[in-house]
């Protein structure tokens, strides 16, 4: 024997349905084994997909669990190596994978180190393991780790001192810009230095908010890359291990992606997966002329199609002839169905009837919610009534300071920008457009200065500062943890510092009842970011 | 010397506000000096306020709490024994424990046991202590625990084994039904078993979702009630402790609440303290006529005070005549303020906006929620418009299946019974009605059969199960965490069983977006069950 070839599952799971996520790990064994595979090598909790959240604390767990054992030893020649949830017999819940052949379990390995910081939770419900998974196989000697195991030098050295060749990774590992490239980057190092081989076996697929790219990976333990699969694809990819060489033989990949490209198919892969999977026929959203729904759209005709995309103008007083044209000039160009509805007299019937109670109160940002919930209850009276899902449209920058409307412009099941910077909203723009010979976003929209029309003449600069400053101080909040004073102290204006971290700080009620959307930065609202809404903490130091 | 005094502070903190905790920390000192004590023990965390979330993770806290150490050292002849944010010199960060006396700190005490599930997240923040906090003072031989640690028999035996005679313990015990009596019955039993006394500080307040009750305690080694501090409320309450007779002096205490009490007064406290620590004047809230909004509408009243509630009443063509009687009557008796707002105009310019795009089909529920919305709108225009906060109006029962409208009538800041099942609902309207010679909720209200008057002579029964039935079925499946398979076998309907959960499972997206609401169960929605929405996991076993 000259050669064995490990395949990698770059896998999406359906989470919870341990069933289908079964059947389909068996389909990629057989494609493997069609590979000429002898090793098949899936992510972390494959059977059950990550993160199961609660379902983890059902009591059926294990018997369901056992029942994807018994369908999965039924796959022969070809070693799985698969993740679940192990309910041992001490009594303790593991995060495990299994080493099996031909229906024969060769071993198991518990993880050892469980992330419990930023979208981690794992201490809730699992126990660590304390010990290693070391096999030899092929005449090769192999080690097992599940994702922080391997971020996790310790673990990674105790199994180069048992002269481990290749270490096998199950991961679910999720995205942020630039992630992707920042895992081989470190880990190539890592290999080199310890003499080991990784093979690097991502999940793949949007889950609620958070988004698995894939990019699995094969590195020799010279530090050369030897396959990277591509992002946001599930597929089976196969490398060669070189026995004479003692090398993975180097496999011809896509090369990265720039970062546009990176975040641009991040939300599409997620929207996509939010949509299916939840089992909406298609979507429908408010297009107002802006580049928020401009961007969204476009995001959701290359997730699921134009002819599953549906999206409403609902204009009013302070809605520019531009915005009409330019909403209706992208429909076209993109192909969906299109409609436009007037609010006035919502809108009037609403002011008439708070009339009494108004009294003669001077008009404020009241008057400009009735608008925009006029807009939230068409556009779910349409969803109800069609069983379409309502994309959200707002932006991170927005929902950091509040600038939108609770049940008003934040209605829908998804945000497809929840986590996406009114700065990177542009070049996303730009990017999507320099795709194609006519581009889908018509030029004005990205070149005319944002607003929210809500009243005469209306900028978002008029509230807010200009973009790039705000994203810059958010960034520096939410992202670094820089306090008040350090933000100011990078040069920033004072007053304008306290007004955004008091927005911030204020608006935590608006986005908690926000719904989700895909995480793609480093510090992603909910999940990640889990502020008190009573909250008496001083901005300051 | 015959004695000293031990003063249990129950402690309302402003979550994350430093210093005016420590500001009423000091007045608490002063107070239980007032009373001659010679230690006062503080909650848990008692500078930050329990829970801080990701405020815990803020680079300043740590300097903040050098400040508050350095404003407690100026309380001068009484220890204080409170809890603080132990930012470590070995980097980590531990939630502690301080024995403070004449501004010289005594010991440090570390948690040792760090609860992170249901509604705890502490292996987030903290890492876990190792060691015992033991001392003599006025001849006696404290031990300090931190809330998990005294559930933790190991770590309350070693103190035992230490000689101990009293141990202190600091705690933020949330509250759910029956647990400040499960406390003390608890622990009477361990400290007879173990011949140690328990003197148990517990936060008061609301906070968020999270009810802490206080209800503080001493309990004696002989496993007899020393003091027992009355539930939500916030004071100094002081024991003495008798040399001679090894014994803490029994104090009149008020006799434990029943149920109902219990529960009615959680409510009142989580209100009030949500309300005026968001800095809202008032609160705003659509009075149907049904007995939900009856039963919050009592509640808010009781919270902050007639002259701070306001009520709208929003007729429908299918809103009975007897509503808006009942609905009056209870504004009438209750002394608010009261309006009705017909919603006719408003529902049928959606109707009509809608038209083109709706064509010939057929109304469905999304002609309800039109209504429903109408009034969602309307209620959040009042409130931009004079500040008062909304409260939302629905219960458990509801949220769990979905029986409510998104954007409709779950708009509002805070949900009073969202974790409220409605057979309770009926109980806590009997028990308020219970408390006054002229019921301030009409009898009707709580005799005829719910309905939300969405549709001509609907009743919640028309769709739902009874509702004593639809409870047990959702205790089963959410308390409980049975299996539908386990749930029919208990005898429940098997169509009627599956129906129920097919939609709990599908309305997460929904609850996902609905507001706050006071935890009083076992197992509230959001924090404490954590379920993904995309989620393919099949009911049955």
């Amino acid at each position: 024997m000259n050669s064995f070839k490990i395949s990698l599952a770059q896998f999406s799971p359906h989470i919870g349905n341990i069933e289908a996520n079964v059947q389909k790990m068996i389909e990629q064994a057989n494609a493997a084994k069609q590979q000429n595979a002898d090793i098949i090598v899936f992510p972390e909790l494959s059977t059950l997909g990550y993160p199961a959240e609660d379902l983890l604390l059902r009591p059926s767990l294990s018997k369901r669990t056992a029942a994807a054992f018994e369908q999965l030893a039924a796959v022969k020649d070809i070693v799985l190596v698969f993740g679940f949830v192990n309910q041992a017999e001490d009594g303790h819940r593991y995060n495990s994978a299994a080493v099996m052949k031909d229906g024969q379990v060769l071993g198991i390995y518990n993880k050892q180190n469980l992330p419990n910081y930023s979208v981690f939770d794992e201490k809730r419900y699992f126990t660590e393991g304390h010990q290693h998974l070391v096999f030899e196989y092929l005449g090769h000697k192999f080690g097992v780790l599940i994702c922080e195991d391997v971020w996790t030098l310790e673990s990674v050295q105790q199994l180069a001192q048992l002269n481990v060749e290749s270490i096998l990774v199950l991961n679910a590992s999720p995205y942020e810009v630039g992630k992707p490239q920042h895992r081989i980057v470190t880990l190539k190092e890592l290999a080199k230095q310890l003499n080991i081989s990784i093979v690097y076996a991502n999940q793949v697929g949007g889950q609620d908010d958070l988004i698995f790219d894939g990019t699995s990976f094969v590195i020799n333990n010279s530090g050369e890359l030897a396959l990277e699969a591509p992002s946001f694809k599930e597929d089976v990819y196969t490398v060669e291990y070189d026995i004479q060489n003692k090398a993975y033989k180097k496999v011809e990949s896509a090369s990265a992606l720039d970062t546009m490209a990176e975040i641009y198919q991040a939300l599409v892969m997620a929207t996509r997966d939010y949509v299916q999977r939840s089992g909406f026929p298609g979507v429908i959203l408010g297009l107002s002329g802006g580049i928020d729904s401009a961007l969204t759209l476009a995001i959701a005709v290359d997730a699921i199609g134009a002819d599953k995309v549906q999206a409403v103008m609902m204009p009013y007083t302070y809605t520019s002839q531009i915005s009409v044209e330019d909403a209706t000039e992208q429909a076209k160009r993109m192909g969906i169905t299109f409609g436009i509805a007037e609010i006035h007299p919502i809108v009037n019937s609403f002011m008439q009837t708070l009339a009494p109670f108004f009294g003669n109160s001077p008009a404020d940002a009241t008057e400009e919610n009735l608008q925009a919930r006029s807009r939230g209850t068409l556009l779910m009276g349409l969803s109800n009534k069609f069983g379409n899902l309502v994309l959200s449209t707002g932006n991170k920058s927005e929902l950091s300071v509040g600038y939108c409307t609770l049940y008003g412009d934040m209605v829908g099941g998804f945000a497809v920008l929840k986590d996406v910077y009114k700065t990177i909203v542009f070049e996303l723009a730009k990017y999507r457009n320099s795709l194609e010979e006519i581009p889908v976003i018509p030029e004005r929209v990205i070149t005319r200065p944002p607003s929210a029309e809500l009243r005469p003449d209306q900028k978002d600069q008029d509230s807010l500062p200009a973009y790039d400053v705000l994203d810059a101080i958010l960034y520096a909040y939410i992202e670094e943890d820089l306090s008040q004073d350090d933000i100011i102290t990078k040069g920033f204006d004072q007053a304008v510092v306290e007004k955004v971290i008091k927005l911030v700080d204020r608006n935590e009620y608006k986005r908690r009842q926000g719904c989700i959307g895909p995480r793609i930065s480093s510090r992603a609202f909910s999940r990640e970011r889990r502020y008190p809404i009573v909250n008496g903490w001083k901005p300051g130091v």
